[in-house]
């Protein structure tokens, strides 16, 4: 008799949970939401593209009735990384060129590897392994400047990641365009293809203002606001382009930008390691966001950005690994994160600076910013595409817990990252890509490995 | 008649062959040898406690005849990596305050904490945990400086790994001896038990110049020479203790140590921030090692230690980790290679600054010199202990592999790490610990971190 009233109850609360897709369950859910709640035994129910609900797991599986489920109850459920900037097919170039000086890394390697290795198959290879990566090391999000980037979409669709893509602009001839003018007129190609996918936001990408024409670049600004799409470029990364800049046109990189007009839309800037009080307000103004890259101007020796002024500033700051060809030597978030911190605390002289939270904002709600998607993407919040990740806290590294902020900065890793959701679809699950094949992907590295190899000065 | 002359010569190698424990093959074997060779398909041969021969797997295999064999063509085999300085229990304490100023984090937190949560069984089950990330992480040597240190000794057998262990002395009371002489006392009493242990080499660890006065660090230095042990100690960490000191003595830290002859025998110093040309010749002339600790050095903004001119000036510089609670969240000497390499190019302006080799050095045979231990650890070398491990390269941010020294430094991580061997006994194999139960040592971690958070001010 009670057993067929608590069966009545069970099916009554059946009746009225709403359908979803997911639902997926952790120890702790961060959601980066407004008020930063973390949630104990927390919970996230999906349905098509989208999170409808989070809340505590009982709550949510009261309401819900979802077709699949996901119980985590050793990790932590929380929003997708999100890379600021990257340039993903140079992965099959990772340390080819370590410790050098930048102009010798770039004249006698980078770009003479490029010239004579960087084809359609070497670009999508390439994207297929930083996206597997990417993918294990929880970014679902990510900003990419390279040539072809109609393939680096092609391949970043198939591993079912969200891309920021831009087609790169510059003057002189490079893989895919001999001018500008052919790279503009690849852009708009790309951008027309790809401007209603779900997962890909085409982009423009002149490459800075030291290697494009007042010209190009405001032909770049204009073709991005013809189709509302964001224009990504390299910013102030070293002195010496400021001195360059300076000398040539008597102001800071960021002036003569914003002077030209290049600020005038949606705009994220790479690096921003030499911009001074003026320059910042020009960006805020203009509302551009920043990709902060850590671990490249650390390892190029570029220099230290003031990522505390910029924050208080309220600019928008991102963090992005850049290419693993000598600035960096992965695509690896948590080292973003971890490195900003500790980069920030030793320079200012206080440890209290840039604490965890405002690391791993950077690396979520901060960088869905930088790319224009903050009302998409880079919380945990009913309505948000579900773009979310579990990171396992079930090793000796990870125990114990006392601060689930603490713990995903400084002390959990990439390789803690379990199961991987993007746009509502499962694309890694306890470490295992739904999506790639990774054999043939580290079988194709080796084979280009071999060639690429042959093809440097000895 | 072909296959029983092929037969006749298998038996004639093999009874040529020399008999050894083990030989373990990889695709490269970094041997960090003083010509630094890196061997393609190499191997070592292992008998009982040492290494028996360095080679071609090939040539390995054709002159030795294993009982057991390691097959890891998709590896790296490299000597067991040296943690300089480190407090091994305080894996407990693991990120209990962080982003905080020195001063409230010690007096706040880690003090009271200690205060009332420093045991034995609090160290015992620290120090499993400590080597248990230490093992996973590739860590075969490390050096301690804590409490109940004849306790870090029997967890550190358990372990398996390699420990300079250092009982501190202080001049205030501390969990384990009221008073310096009963620290002393204990400390004596320590490295009579272990002085002749396979693993264990017992030391003194007076704590810092601020906090024990002359007599007990004269009587530190006695005790050590008396046993011919090492002294451990804390130098010149910031600022703040170099202008204390001064105040004081009116000299430097090291000036005022040597000035007491507490650098007269073997001696590691632990972060050396803020060490000036004539400390480092201090140092120097008294073949002092230091562990240099950048995790830590950058998450309390102590500064940044002049590496290269210690480096530079002969002194041998290893890297450790520091204690996980605060000033580092874990004991991951990959990360410490990563971060000293990155740290010294961008404070010195020159990408070339410390590359990979260098850093790697640091990490094995520097880290060797540092513990007095360069002649038994710290490279694969005939009659050198075998400590070693490999790391996996079949990860995504593992390939293309152009150069070991950039890879192992830049791109691999602790996770890659597969295989640990200690004094000739496999401690890790293929990530499982041989030696400990993890299960029960993340449970134990738990029932620590409940009881701790509760006697933590709210």
């Amino acid at each position: 008799m009670i057993r067929s009233f608590v069966s009545l109850l069970f099916f009554a609360a059946l009746a009225l949970a709403e359908p979803a897709d997911w639902v997926i369950a952790a120890r702790y859910a961060v959601t980066m939401d407004p008020a930063r709640r973390v949630i104990d035994d927390g919970a996230v129910a999906v349905r098509g593209e989208r999170i409808l609900a989070v809340g505590p797991r009982t709550a949510i599986l009261k309401a819900y009735q979802p077709k699949q489920r996901l119980d985590r109850p050793r990790a932590i459920l929380l929003p997708g990384l999100v890379n600021a900037h990257a340039h993903a097919p140079m992965s099959l170039l990772r340390g080819i060129a370590d410790d050098l000086k930048l102009q010798e890394w770039l004249e006698k390697y980078i770009f003479p590897a490029e010239a004579k290795n960087v084809t359609p198959e070497f670009v999508r290879w390439g994207t297929r392994l930083a996206c597997l990566e990417m993918a294990l090391s929880g970014v679902t999000t990510y900003a990419d400047m390279y040539y072809f980037e109609e393939v680096v979409a092609e391949a970043t669709k198939e591993a079912g990641l969200r891309g920021v893509l831009g087609e790169t602009i510059i003057n002189f001839p490079v893989p895919d365009a001999r001018t500008p003018a052919e790279g503009l007129k690849r852009a708009e190609a790309f951008i027309r293809r790809f401007r209603n996918d779900p997962l890909i936001v085409p982009a423009v990408a002149p490459h800075a203002v030291y290697t494009n024409t007042e010209e190009s670049l405001r032909q770049a600004r204009a073709l991005a606001n013809r189709y509302d799409v964001p224009l990504l470029t390299h910013l102030s990364e070293t002195k010496a382009e400021n001195e360059q800049v300076r000398a040539k046109w008597g102001m800071t990189p960021a002036a003569l930008l914003d002077q030209w007009g290049i600020f005038g839309g949606k705009t994220l800037v790479a690096h921003a390691v030499w911009v001074d009080e003026a320059d910042r307000r020009i960006l805020r103004e203009r509302g551009a966001g920043v990709a902060h890259c850590p671990s490249s101007n650390t390892k190029l020796a570029s220099g230290v950005a003031p990522v505390l002024a910029m924050l208080g500033a309220g600019l928008a700051v991102g963090l992005g690994t850049d290419g693993p060809a000598g600035s960096n030597n992965d695509f690896n978030l948590f080292e973003e994160m971890d490195l900003a911190a500790k980069m920030q605390k030793v320079f200012s002289g206080d440890p209290r600076a840039l604490p965890a939270r405002q690391a791993l904002e950077m690396a979520t709600i901060l960088g869905a910013r930088t790319v224009s998607l903050d009302k998409q993407i880079g919380s945990l919040e009913p309505g948000k595409r579900a773009d979310l990740i579990t990171v396992a806290i079930d090793q000796p590294h990870a125990v114990p817990l006392y601060d689930v902020y603490s713990q995903l900065v400084y002390a959990l890793k990439a390789a803690d990252v379990r199961d991987v959701m993007v746009n509502g679809r499962l694309i890694l699950r306890e470490r295992q890509s739904l999506m790639l094949n990774p054999a043939a992907i580290l079988a194709k590295a080796e084979e280009f490995r071999a060639k690429i190899s042959a093809s440097l000065p000895q």
